[in-house]
């Protein structure tokens, strides 16, 4: 057994593996929270920990603490509304995995910091496999103590984890990765649902995008489920949407007109709009292809 | 020798290293045309052609034409400008290269027909290096007895030959290509310019975004360039205005609403009125980079 004991906030499937991979490499999990309390319970029996009610008591229980939640909100209500996670903070190490805005992972630092606690953000960016495996791809920001004594335990979950700065810098660059990610999914989608307009073999046209300029991660993992509208949630579009958000807020703090960013987000919140926000982001083509869009707004 | 003669219609880099890469392999170039003369006649001395003043003269002196010209208009006029292209049309097969709108295509090979020749249309996806060693990714589309006549000469300028369709195919294809091309390049010079405002290490950003979800075929064409400010023009953004415009209108006629795809169109028109659509495409980080934004539209 590894001697730090590991709690968790926020188990969805991402999280969820996290725990596991942990687990199988010594690590001792004491508790686990999250806001689906039967989730919650079903991991905590499989991995012997505690379910409790309150984030508090996982902070209690552990000398480490990961969140793995799904946005500013959620971030804010963990560690600000009493009883926090910082009501034990001192000599804690925080480790924050969401995507969410750099300015609320400061501002979480900050107060970590007040208190005693080492805080770092470690967003990832990879899928549930390699969570269960430990080869994500981990980005990490926060103070060079803080990191270094984040680093070995990180080390169990990545095949890469790289450093990138102070505080808020690893979720800029999170928030970068997606918006690029975002504008090419819905670029692919508006290719696609051309192709299928003017008739032409989407397969074939797949193939030789492959083969040219328009080459892309995301027409290898988007374009078959765009073409077999295979939506089923992986990176859901509400997520892009939110994602998309962070980078154009930014930009707006930057003073940056960038409209294909703004394109895309509005195609996500269009998404959101249409009722098609849990659908995998691939779902966008529903948006774009003549034969498949739906009617209204919900 | 091969026996067919061969003529060439526009001799920019693409359609020079296309015309030496044919006169390697056996083929003898008869003649060689250019609005440039000074370009056509030194390509004409280089390969022991003729360097006439007429199109017509290109159709007379060779069994095979191969058009590498810019635009629907350049394509239109060497066709269907007295004495043009069908001059000397009967027996005769017409290798239509360019990147224009589909309909042009359709109106050529139709009238190529009622004369009795062959006409196919073959664009391309690749580089002048490509062509040079007879490695060219080329889409081909027209009757398949035209397609099949075209075969064993292109056969010695690719590595991929691929039958699209009947006439306009492989036009609307490339078009796509171009159009998600284009579309990713303007997205990355957005989320750079972005990074580079945030203070980001812009090195380590490409890093992050070729491990992730934004990896791209322009991460790695575009994506150093877009840093170096080297923006020597391989594809002009003029280009990549003219190309998204074919899929814009092929858009409209089909009654799509393709909002990246117009966001892109109305990004590299804007280059070309800020002067800079003879820059590379990768240029378009100077609209998107704070620091280099010029200062208004020529």
């Amino acid at each position: 057994m590894k001697s730090e004991t590991i709690g968790f906030v926020g188990v969805g499937r991402m999280g969820a593996n996290m725990a596991r991979r942990l687990r199988d490499v010594g690590y001792s999990i004491t508790s686990i929270y999250d806001t689906n309390r039967a989730v919650a319970e079903s991991l905590a029996k499989e991995l012997g920990a505690a379910a409790p009610t309150s984030v508090a008591e996982v902070s209690r229980s552990a000398q480490v603490i990961f969140t793995v939640v799904t946005d500013d909100a959620a971030m804010r209500a963990i560690y600000f509304r009493e009883p926090g996670l910082f009501s034990h903070a001192a000599g804690r190490l925080f480790i924050n995995c969401p995507t969410i805005s750099p300015a609320v992972h400061i501002e979480v630092t900050k107060r970590g910091a007040e208190l005693g606690a080492a805080v770092v953000e470690a967003p990832m960016a990879s899928s549930m496999t390699h969570a269960r495996e430990g080869k994500l791809y981990m980005m990490i920001a926060g103070s060079q103590t803080d990191c270094k004594r984040a680093e070995p335990i990180l080390k169990d979950l990545t095949v890469s984890l790289r450093y990138i700065g102070g505080p808020g810098k690893a979720a800029e660059l999170k928030a970068l990765v997606n918006m690029v990610m975002n504008i090419n999914t819905a670029g692919l989608a508006e290719a696609l649902g051309l192709a299928d307009a003017l008739g032409l073999d989407l397969k074939m046209v797949t193939e030789v995008f492959a083969q040219a300029g328009a080459n892309s991660r995301v027409l290898e993992t988007d374009g078959p489920d765009m073409l077999d509208r295979e939506h089923s949630t992986f990176f859901a579009a509400a997520h892009a949407a939110k994602d998309s958000g962070i980078a154009l807020e930014l930009a707006r703090e930057e003073g940056l007109h960038l409209p294909l960013l703004e394109a895309s987000k509005a195609q996500y919140d269009e998404m959101v709009r249409f009722g098609l926000g849990e659908l995998d982001k691939s779902g966008i083509s529903e948006l774009t292809f003549k034969s498949r869009r739906p009617a209204k707004p919900i």
